[in-house]
């Protein structure tokens, strides 16, 4: 890193003249007022910043980390060699991670460049989250493991402010990386199952009521709840559980995997809590910032909240999930964020015209999901055997559809002890097969077209060569599901069933 | 990816005359042919892969992960798109993590290429374990996390072989990281401290025999020892624990943090297995391949217990890790990294000279440690002050030495609810400040001298500066301490005082 | 590079499951298809390529020159041994330049990568000629120099077919390089001036004839004329100085240097060589393709002239203006290089209106300079002083807008033995001071809107700083200066002064 | 660039704790000293940078550049927009090349940081050259094009002091470049040939006296010598020679091609100057300093005649071959050049030894050229066909080795209106077939013993495959050549045929 470039530059008065010199200089100083004023204010910049001042600013961080001194001897045991000269570049030479024994925020000594980018990055993705709608989030852990690894360690460390506790009330959302966090985390899930209301699967809030006012709510460790997921399944009614779990003194931790990009969802958080209770707010780094797999972001409404995620983390950790994300903030701009979130938003819209344009041309329909600001399903016809229904999914990803998920009714799923009835449904018994697709961060027009093209080739082709059903007569939901699943919810509150219950052969869910 | 460059290439005898193409085109298949082989056998390169090659080698692989598609259309809420494209070079364009919702090894639909990079990586890994010293090695999993955490989701996947447990015998070993793994795993720590033998601070078998043997050895999920730590401590007594743990039925999983690295400890973990039972060993790979921080190797002796690993982490995981890995494997080839071994053994040996020659010089001694093959310690001047001997620490940090630790006696520090006096010397009363230092791979005769050059001007500067104890007959270490600590340990036993002891007074360690 | 990389990847069958590396196979051969649609055919690509194929592609090249050969073994005086590196990779290792001894476009034996990566390049160049406007074009060399050493190197090409010749006719346009170029082949230029034509500066048509028609036509070894100037000058009378020249069968080369860019230019470049004689043809490729100053292209209505220009280049020389080339078009694609010519084209009419209106405010006016299809004019007030002139022009230039010229009458400049008065402005004695600015290729609508408003800005702070000339009223261009330059042209003829006259002192241009 | 990056680092306190910080940013100073001592002294440094420190420099010389302003406008001809991220990023954003209409050296005042990096690397150079042996050399210019090119600029640059000047006394030396560069300059060759000294092809000075003290003498523009060139042509007498060039006041141009590397020929070049009058010293960037083939440095012993060749340039050139010196330099450092200079010198000695070996053991010889410091050749078997000897140079060539030239007698060749018979010998007549072979720098002990090896296992081949003359006695040079050559030279001056000798049928050289 130059000391002082600019005092540098007075003496190529020996190679220039003074006269292009010093506009040069002067011009050549944008830079690093930028710089100036990311370390001023630690606030995610209104523009995004040239390739080139990334790398610069890179670089020049990296000569803070002791093993890019020019004259470091090492003799630890973690001197930060890098042997590839490729791995080295990829890295701008910092090789110490982050965190240091006992806290991943903390800064260290041999790696103070590594400290402050992650410590920038930290602080630029406060303003962020606050410019996406949550003004009162307090602060927020930059978490180098993806959204289910990060639901773990912020289960983890929710440990010390319920000692004892050793269950998890769990909405159930077919999603198998963060219902498993619950057992690596050494807990015990308890399955909320979702309930029909038309065709959205709805959180079941009087089952978590009934959980949490039971008698067993001190061996509750939190309330985890979803609102970013695939259609029909609704956003979970956070509102209302977060007000639950203010009652009841209950943690209560939303994985909010992909909603950062959602006005709606970030809006209802907000809401949320201000009206009740909200723990942790877990955010995927990559499907809301484009980045990599790889981060997460933890954010709380108190600081020793994130203080304890951030103490819970064992050692120390790659930087590299940080530094995309440092990269990614910079290169993006605050304004660019707020336009994608934007376009997204456009993007949800068309997609659902389109959609539902597309379902009259193929005589189908899509499904009514209208609290789910992400994602859209379409009904396949009814009696569509599930064979059939993979084979169109087969179909479009063969033709470069990539996300568009089939989901067929009848499948049965076993994570660690529990089984799942209805296995990617969210629910025992959804009624038909479905096909989703979501509007997401980044998507452009083309994308909608080129899948509405496609989806259309497929449907006709698909019709041709698969065995049609009788009636194309699409199924609507009755009520008789609904009805079913909450004569469900109050035998499991009458039975105590929910906590733990290795009997239930209702379907719904069970533990083995 | 070209498909076929070959006659690609031959098309080029439209633009350039055929006896200079002939032989070039021939030339050129040189890297196409070491592809070919590591993809016919997976073995780790005998020579290492030039950069060029490498680089060619990830453009490949990246062009077979569907968001490099040139046609795909991502309809999904996850379709690695990449904003910044500085950070889509420096991951080649490969975003989808590794890692299946359930399975860290379980290939990517989408993801094809990363699939195949981690699932190369894993192979080339388990080559070079064999090696390095273990050819009984039969399974390994590459963790895209660093050691603390690595060994806390190894714990966490002992939990299907020992249910109900919630114990983990702990060989005091003085490293906040792994120890935090106990807590972070949602298990509860049974502190084994060390025992003094000379100099050296060694694993007190007995007390670990007592444990296996109490009744409550049905709760305990594992034996956790360490290979690979600071002098004086000695590397523990594996090969008997091992025994104990295959008499008694329990895990025993060993952290070898750094210790790939060394020909002793890799033939002492092979004789372990041989002789007694050992379910996994954890190494990291910054520390033993040299590359950035934020991975770790779990090694297993069936195939069984590194699947339940690889099932134990929740969701995806960021790439970087494994690739840097990937890269630095191919970059280094077995050859080079047996010849790294062999010269971090050749500078242990230096270093311990030059200590020794230094020692003298200035009236002090080295400590005896002769069990550890990779740390060395210096005794400093009995009745040195706690804040002088740190003074030295800083003065050597200053002067460009990093990795040079100075413990001293008296420190104490809380990890969760376990109390450690003595903290940073493995021991609750170790009877000297000092001084240590590592012979760790990637370093260089360079870095040796020009330590002992810095460490004899301060130790001399330190002495003109600093209160000079009185006396500097440096202390011997009786026998008293070593006897105290077994007698300790007999009251532990007997007192069933080591398991849970929240009484614990006695100041060797204590749960709060 | 690898020879048969879909082969390879069967192998990974080893490592990911077939069902899903099937289809990741067949999407990453597009990339190799296109690299074969290049080879097959060399043409401009119709839609540009990615980075990544194009570095691939430089990679494959690479691997055929001799210097990266696995286990080359080099004894020569130059083997392509590359110190550094960053030089290295930013050269993607080719080393060996171009050319050999004798001949720019032959082939080497040592590096058939280079000379694919060139003739590749130049059969490229062939197909953007020709869709840029001139089908006509039969051949092209890509020249690692810039337009005036291009210059040079085509009148050095001419001397076989000239013998004895060393005069050149040159149509006087005001830019050293081109006429500095006559001098350094060697040759003694005869200076051509302009005409004035209303705003215009014009070609003399009738002097060109009278050289021609001259006793010495067997010394002149070319006419030079020039199509892209910067108004008021107009470009040349192309078509009939052609037809001159094939009358009077004299070579005649185009100084095109930015005028590919313009398709009005190019037709009319075709319809010369259509009705009269065109030998050569030069363009910059920085200015038109926008890469880094360094290449031109010369192309040619046969073959055996393009043959005699590349083998007048004495020996080897820089491939790195060719590989900058070779990158862009490849980068770009035809269809992009189409549109940003009619961008260019649409902004050119925006900066005239928006000057237009910007004139009238300042009560000033454009030049009518109609011919000229890139660069525009504007009078500054009768009677600025040149020194108030240069003012405006410093004044725009620290506000950040750079390429704008201020051009005032009066100055004059000798190059070599000639003297020109009115330096700048292409004419003698060119009536008022100007500012030009053009539209060129790349440039975007805010740099026009940021120059209007910047200029606007600058023109008031200038006319409140500066002493203003007592009268507003603009200077018309009466007819008193053509007329006046048409006496001149007949008395150079009537006293052969046009051809070397030394004593010349009518102020026009004189050798020394 | 950043003004002041230790200001803006201390704002990092925001961040990082100040203890760190303190250390971290005086460690991170140390590339800005090394930017300083360049600036300030314009050295060649003494140790190499690391390859982030020249990226980094090159980063900030870059901001200096007007297209790289911030908010720049550009209304030019040629504003540096590039197209292609790839070719801006391997230019660092350079786009404007160097040079400015009229004048190589020239500041240019929109680019002021090529501008910067082209007179710092001419710094250096200059720098350079006298470590290596010319103290006394007082300018340098870097040219941006090969040996050649170079060769014909310093020509071109040298009419305006020999008015009228037309010819060039060129001593002979079988590369095509260098003379055909006479005819690109529109210069007419004089040819002196070489004459045998027993296995040595020596220069004919009595010749060049002759031809100086011709009444010609006033037409002659220069006598370009040449002192790197293949055994068995050794270095030209320029001792002598620039002694007749200071009698009769004749400009002396030396082409030092490859000759910078060695001690031996630096020196002679420094007596010469001395003793003589040398002009112009040309050599290339790429053999001295191991860059891609690209660049030249021409040095003189005065400022003027450097003034002269950087005015000669006609227009613009690429920038690119000066980065790669400027870098190159700036890697490398003095010490490893001077390093690598002693290297090279060795590794002749032993290739020599290594050669007498191999000839021994293969009843060969090799030739006595003991004035040659870097070429060496080994005579073929007496008889050899000239086709059997290129047979075993492709047979080389296929194994791998590059450089080993094979050469017969009687090949005769015609550049321009030249005829050369014993084309690549340097000689009318040389009496054997040869191989040579050159330690150039770079070069390693491994290419020597490969060389070596390959050429063993080749010989052996070759006999048994071609047919071996009779006798394997090898021929020694009788004194009849030489003298036979002194005739002709008589002869050539008595008749003055050594000026444009278009009879000229004896079959030395002649113009057809």
């Amino acid at each position: 890193m130059t000391s002082s470039t600019r005092e540098n530059f007075q003496l190529a008065l020996n190679f220039v003249p003074k006269s292009y010199l010093t506009q040069a200089i002067q011009a050549s100083q944008h830079s690093a007022k930028q710089i100036n004023l990311l370390l001023r204010q630690g606030k995610f910049p209104e523009s995004g910043w040239s390739d080139v001042l990334i790398e610069e600013f890179l670089q020049q961080i990296s000569t803070l980390d002791s093993n890019n001194f020019p004259h470091n001897v090492g003799v630890g045991e973690r001197e930060a060699r890098i042997f590839s000269s490729l791995v080295k570049a990829r890295h701008w030479g910092l090789g110490h991670g982050i965190g240091r024994s006992g806290d991943l925020c903390a800064s260290q000594p041999k790696a103070v460049g590594s400290s402050l980018l992650y410590n920038l990055t930290t602080s630029m993705v406060k303003d962020a989250i606050k410019a996406a709608g949550v003004p009162g989030a307090v602060d927020v852990v930059v978490l180098p493991c993806a959204t289910g690894a990060a639901l773990m360690l912020c289960l983890s460390s929710l440990a010390e402010v319920r000692p004892g506790s050793d269950l998890v009330v769990w909405l159930r959302c077919d999603q198998r990386s963060c219902f498993k966090a619950i057992y690596s985390a050494g807990l015990k899930p308890v399955v909320v199952d979702g309930m029909l209301s038309g065709d959205e699967v709805v959180s079941d809030v009087a089952c978590v009521e009934a959980l949490l006012s039971g008698s067993e709510c001190k061996k509750i460790r939190a309330v985890v709840t979803t609102t970013s997921c695939f259609a029909p399944r609704a956003p979970d009614d956070i509102e209302n559980i977060a007000v639950l779990c203010k009652q009841h003194d209950v943690p209560h931790v939303i994985n909010n995997a992909y909603g950062l990009q959602s006005t709606k969802l970030m809006h209802r958080i907000k809401e949320s809590a201000r009206i009740g209770r909200v723990d942790i707010v877990i955010q995927s780094t990559d499907k809301n910032f484009m980045v990599p797999v790889g981060g997460a972001l933890a954010f709380t409404f108190d600081e020793a909240t994130a203080k304890r995620i951030s103490g819970a983390y064992p050692g120390r950790a790659s930087i590299s999930p940080i530094m995309d994300l440092f990269m990614t903030l910079l290169s993006m701009g605050k304004e660019r964020f707020l336009e994608l979130r934007k376009e997204r938003n456009d993007l949800k819209k068309l997609l659902d015209l389109e959609l539902q344009a597309l379902a009259e041309r193929h005589s189908i329909r899509t499904l009514a999901a209208p609290n789910n600001p992400i994602s859209t399903g379409v009904a396949l016809p009814e009696g569509t055997a599930p064979k059939s229904a993979t084979a169109l999914g087969a179909m479009l990803f063969t033709r470069g559809v990539s996300g568009a998920r089939v989901v067929t009714p009848g499948k049965s799923s076993s994570i660690g002890k529990t089984h799942f009835v209805g296995w990617g449904s969210h629910h025992k018994s959804y009624p038909v097969s479905y096909l989703t697709a979501s509007a997401s961060i980044g998507m452009t027009r083309s994308d909608v077209i080129g899948f509405i093209a496609c989806l259309d080739r497929c449907l006709t082709e698909w019709r041709r060569k698969e065995p049609v059903p009788n009636s194309l007569t699409v199924q609507q939901n009755g009520n008789a599901d609904a009805n079913e699943n909450s004569d469900q919810v109050h035998s499991l509150i009458n039975n105590k069933h929910c906590i733990q219950d290795k009997e239930n052969s209702n379907g719904l869910t069970s533990e083995e």
